[in-house]
């Protein structure tokens, strides 16, 4: 299990502020990176919560690392159907 | 202007398959490039568009080149919100 999996945030359907509280929270506990995970509708949400915890509630500390969206076939009600997903790497910024 | 502020495609309220077809019709005039732009609740769309076009439409001809998320200040009707946004550059494939 590499770091990034250990440090993922699912996003659902929990407010925003919820998993941005989260993400605050790894970063305090002194973690370096982290994984914000989304699927379809809940990609908004996850584009949310990384600019919010990364511009408003720790501009100094984190920055996005790297973003990558593609695909996932899921067993849905009427056969296999494709949905889009992101990862979004935020990473501890480096000392200058 | 550069050629890819040219071959924007902004995500709106039309259908997803709408936009697809823009993105198929802007490759097969013979552009190189093209930037798929969306803001808000539509980024879960900008997402789909960007996977139907490479994967199902032009998979052999089309890839993505880049993603990026941000933030902008929009007036909305209390002042100023902040919204995130997603560019997703999408680019031809080089003959190998």
């Amino acid at each position: 299990m590499s770091k990034e999996e250990k440090n993922a945030v699912y996003i659902g359907r929990k407010g925003t502020m919820n998993y941005c509280l989260v993400i605050v929270t790894i970063f305090n506990k002194g973690e370096n990176v982290c994984t914000i995970r989304a699927r379809g509708r809940s990609i908004s949400k996850a584009v949310d919560v990384a600019e919010i915890s990364s511009r408003r509630f720790l501009p100094e500390i984190i920055e996005i690392d790297t973003v990558n969206i593609g695909s996932e076939e899921l067993e849905g009600e009427y056969g296999m159907k494709t949905v889009s997903t992101i990862d979004i790497v935020l990473k501890r910024k480096t000392a200058k």
